[in-house]
């Protein structure tokens, strides 16, 4: 028997905390509801077991929600009662509702424990097996209530300025604040991520008018500044905690260069700042989900946390539950996203029970997005779509070739997640059949590359979709020389300008072996971000700006977010080109390293429950997997990997 | 610009209450949730509205729930904030979210007032008209608590018995019940739709313990005994009321018929009582709402209250929304009889906002039902169907000829519907398809009837599946007469025992002519009901049994639900077939009177926002309409009536 613990209908954890957590926005004073359509979790569920009672007992059933226990031919209460059994086998249904959370149960008797050999079901559905989290393992906890750690903070200087007090926490954080006033004071708490924004409460994004009355802990928000301002400021009490996931990093990776440990901690800081019930895109101003963010945070805590936990909530949460009427985010490519993140999560960890959980919605996501090609079987703008692929110059009329190689990359990961589960593969001729489409339509052999649109006339080649075609293999020999040689390395075309979408380009320039250009532009545009005072990464990064103009974003002086997930890509690129190890599967990996213009660089990288360790000095590389499944490739042949054995390569 | 009133996304109000009132059953001291899926409101909406004010003014956004307001360019808050326009044209966009209840919001200013006028969208839809209720008014109105009202009830005797005081409310009743103990005394407080229950409170279904601490309202539960039983039962102060919607009865009927008054009396009281947020089948037991009681339901109020709310509530309600994944109330019947009886609505309201609301949600209930026939394009029982039909003898085996007969009417109904709505007819081959494979496969000619299953070898007649033939005009001509004596008139056919079904039966003679037959089993059934004691109409009725015998059902000794709302199905036989008012449409009705065995009543039925007067002294009719539209149908040739006009006819 397993350990006691709360459960309830798979998903309803995941969407419950991800309705609270998209509401939580606040924006200037007012509530700031999310702008899609967020699905919520079932308002009643019916639990069962069966059990065998070696000896006769009892048990009671804690809930979360009001209802019933059936057992023994009568109904019985839940919480309060002692519901007695003989030796033997014994069936027991919990039937639950729970309209302001979900319903949970918790047993925990000699002969019967919640655990997942309970099944479940909404009344409309197939039972399946009940589903828990790690932190709920006692009859007081809370399901409802997310299982965040708490630190008190230390400020490292207070300033009276302003007709009020300026806190200064040293640097980004994030976290529930009480302030203690003066009997019958008032003050206003403005939160600043920078110091200009901390003292400017009229365009900050967030603060609140606080009386005596109530110095009960804030809603937890981004900060490192606070300001109070009001007579009373200065004999106030504040204290402020750092709310976070106590997840512990197990990739690490330095090298002989200047600044990259702190890029690289800054980075870590970044992602696990972000890190919370859900991947979040940034922790001040809109702390939603997005499905093209997640994308790149599932990436980066493959390498960094090696947990499948807030990738396999965040893609409950994203998914939610059909009917789909718009797209994930309302994002065309985030839905498209969203199937390949599962493939691509699949494929590294084999989590078969998370894919057969999610497996009925995903294909609805999927035959939504098949429901909206037009008569090609191009993905085209329906209404309500947003074609986002990226800020930046991109001719979107009409279909756009991205769109296409995304789609051609989700029929794709529909054949291999189908095979998975046993079932036929309607995709692979789709995919066959677009690849042919596409390169009629959107290749432009003068350009030697794709262009965006076959509509507009204008033949305009950018970046984002040559970098896909690359990074998908979209393409390959002449057609992905061209591409590289006319796009990529093109310097005459637009470059990219957020980090979003240049973490995508530097994953492709290290696929096809200029890691140089991703070392270079990790010390120039993250080390830049830090010489001008970043503590966190930012949204973006301009080297031109001076001061306060950084902050400047969305035409809001302090628009732009200073901690944002997706500047945590050096962590990707480092773990999985430079020191170059591939997950290939749960117990799979290949190990291939590019050191780039690094003289020396040392990593360790979690690999399944263990880790592989990769030191290089010019030209000699040493690797010890502490596990097995691992190869060495160098590009021509494979050496396998014994675990606890120290291998040598000489690297070219 | 109309009265300011609350509004919401429609369907959110119907479904939150419907979610609130379907887990509200309480059996023996445990909560008893619902059976089926019940689906949720929106958690997050959008509204919007259009404005021209002829002078500067403001005005302030009220709201349930938490959110912002975009007007001027800017973010407000709600609440509490006095939002400044000019003169001139202006657009304003709520957002708005309410994780417990719904968002619904409420602004009244010279220029902008909510109303129907603005739209609402739940970020995944296309935005539509806002909803309201008329008892929504006030901005201090809250639509998540039902407008119900209330009257104090005063007991006919209290009796100290059984170590505690039992209390008579002289007949059934329903409400929240204030008990006062002396400070810290204990006590059991017992609910009976019958003295023997109130007094049993191992068997009662309704009870709880109560202590001195808290005199707050119980929830509003069904009784006529109060049973307190304790130490200081005698001591206590009891305060119970009537929780009830006022809504007027609009027809009246009596004839010269011993004890008629006092059925028809008890019928509409039976009626209110089960007409709360929807229609229930029943006040004590479960309380939830099922399409076939409701069915009658809807037919009975269009009679009695001639008032549309309640019954679009309830199929609003009943509707839920997509995807659909069980039948309605989990029985394939009642699918069918959602979709005939949003038809037959329609038909008699021409209530077309109304339609149009719900039908992106009726066709994919359609689409559902038609998701699960076989490859005959039969009805066949479906994993987790429940093929409910009637209690009693009925072949189950197999693909059953009444599912079919229904189906052909839903498709009827579909046709009908998708001519309003605009759109094309797909179903009137279906349905003519389907009569002729229902004909050669159910069709018994030498039994003259149709057999219930075609799969058992048994070929079983049924009253059940050939009620509906005729009643659904599945049949003419030879076929007709042969249906109406081998099954309708059959004296060996096993009879109909439930009160549900027998409506159907009833109706069906009276549509061939046998009135008598409904006017005897009136008098015999309902009439003897009454002599035994019943103060409401009883969930069933059999002469056979004695005292407390006739509270049994179910297996339990108090099973049966002594106020059940397809008891009063009296309404609708007098009204419709005695009275004989036929509702053609809003402002269409055809008065077509069949005395039977009277030899005198007297009616007064609704049309439209008038009446009809029927009155008859054998062998003269005289009739009076208050509005145009009336036909007078002797069964030969129709003779308009003129308002206010009195008609004498002769009849045969």
């Amino acid at each position: 028997m397993t350990r006691a613990k709360w459960i309830w209908y798979p998903g309803d954890f995941e969407l419950y905390h991800h309705l609270l957590l998209s509401c939580r926005r606040q924006e200037k004073g007012c509530d700031y509801p999310c702008a899609w359509h967020i699905s919520r979790p079932e308002a009643s569920v019916r639990f069962r077991a069966r059990f065998t009672a070696a000896r006769p007992g009892s048990f009671t059933v804690y809930a979360r929600g009001k209802g019933m226990v059936r057992f023994g031919g009568r109904l019985w209460r839940v919480n309060d009662e002692a519901i007695p059994y003989t030796g033997g086998a014994h069936e027991v249904c919990v039937e639950l509702y729970n309209i302001e959370a979900f319903p949970a149960i918790y047993v925990n008797s000699e002969a019967l424990v919640t655990d997942g050999g309970w099944t479940v079901d909404p009344y409309n559905a197939v039972p399946v097996p009940a589903a828990c989290e790690p932190a709920f393992y006692e009859k007081e906890d809370d399901p409802a209530v997310f299982p965040f750690a708490y630190e008190p903070l230390s400020p490292v200087s207070t300033e009276q300025t302003q007709g009020g007090v300026l806190i200064d926490y040293g640097r980004e954080t994030f976290g529930p604040v009480c302030v203690t006033l003066p009997e019958g004071a008032e003050a206003l708490l403005v939160y600043g991520e920078s110091r200009e924004e901390a003292l400017d409460p009229v365009d900050a994004f967030l603060w609140e008018r606080l009386t005596s009355a109530d110095n009960s802990p804030r809603p937890a928000r981004a900060f490192r500044y606070l300001f109070l301002q009001g007579p009373a400021a200065a004999e106030a009490k504040v204290e402020a905690s750092l709310e976070y996931l106590p997840i512990p990093d197990r990739a690490s990776f330095s090298a002989e260069e200047p600044g990259l440990d702190a890029i690289w901690d800054t980075c870590s800081r970044t992602f696990h700042l972000n890190t919370r019930e859900f991947f979040l895109d940034g922790i001040k101003r809109d702390r939603w989900v997005w499905s093209g963010d997640a994308y790149q945070s599932y990436m980066i805590a493959r390498y960094l946390y090696h947990d499948p936990a807030v990738t396999e909530r965040t893609v409950i949460a994203l998914l939610g539950r059909p009917p789909y009427r718009l797209h994930v985010n309302t994002i065309n490519d985030y839905s498209a996203y969203l199937i390949i993140s599962v493939w691509e999560h699949f494929a590294a960890t084999g989590r078969r029970a998370f894919l057969g959980q999610i497996w009925q919605n995903l294909k609805a996501l999927y035959a939504f997005i098949a429901s909206r090609l037009d008569e090609r079987g191009f993905v085209v703008p329906r209404h309500g779509d947003w074609t986002f692929i990226d800020w930046g110059v991109l001719d979107k009329d009409g279909a756009h070739c991205f769109e296409q190689i995304l789609l051609w990359r989700v029929y794709q990961c529909m054949a291999l997640l189908s095979a998975e589960m046993g079932e036929p593969d309607e995709y692979t001729p789709a995919a066959d059949a677009l690849r042919g489409r596409v390169l009629d339509t959107f290749w432009d052999e003068e350009k030697g590359a794709f262009i965006d649109s076959a509509t507009s006339g204008k033949r305009f080649v950018s970046r984002q979709t040559n970098v896909f075609a690359i990074l998908y293999d979209f393409v390959d020999g002449a057609k992905r020389q061209s591409v590289i040689g006319h796009a990529l390395l093109n310097p005459d075309l637009p470059a990219i300008t957020t980090p979003y979408f240049k973490l995508y380009e530097l994953m492709a320039l290290c696929k096809i072996g200029c890691i140089e250009q991703a070392q270079d532009y990790i010390a120039s545009y993250w080390g830049g971000m830090l010489k001008a005072g970043a503590t966190s990464v930012w949204e973006a990064y301009d080297p031109t700006l001076q001061g306060a103009e950084h902050y400047a974003m969305y035409g809001s002086p302090y628009g732009k977010s200073l901690c944002h997930a997706w500047g945590s890509g050096p962590i990707l690129l480092l773990c999985r080109y430079c020191a170059g190890v591939e997950y290939l599967g749960p117990a799979a990996f290949r190990v291939s390293p590019s050191p780039g213009r690094y003289a020396s660089f040392s990593a360790c990288i979690p690999v399944g429950d263990g880790e592989v360790t990769v030191n290089y000095q010019k030209p000699v590389c040493t690797v010890r997997a502490s596990v097995p499944g691992g190869v060495f490739f160098d590009g021509v042949s494979e050496t396998p990997l014994e675990p606890d054995k120290i291998y040598t390569f000489r690297l070219n």
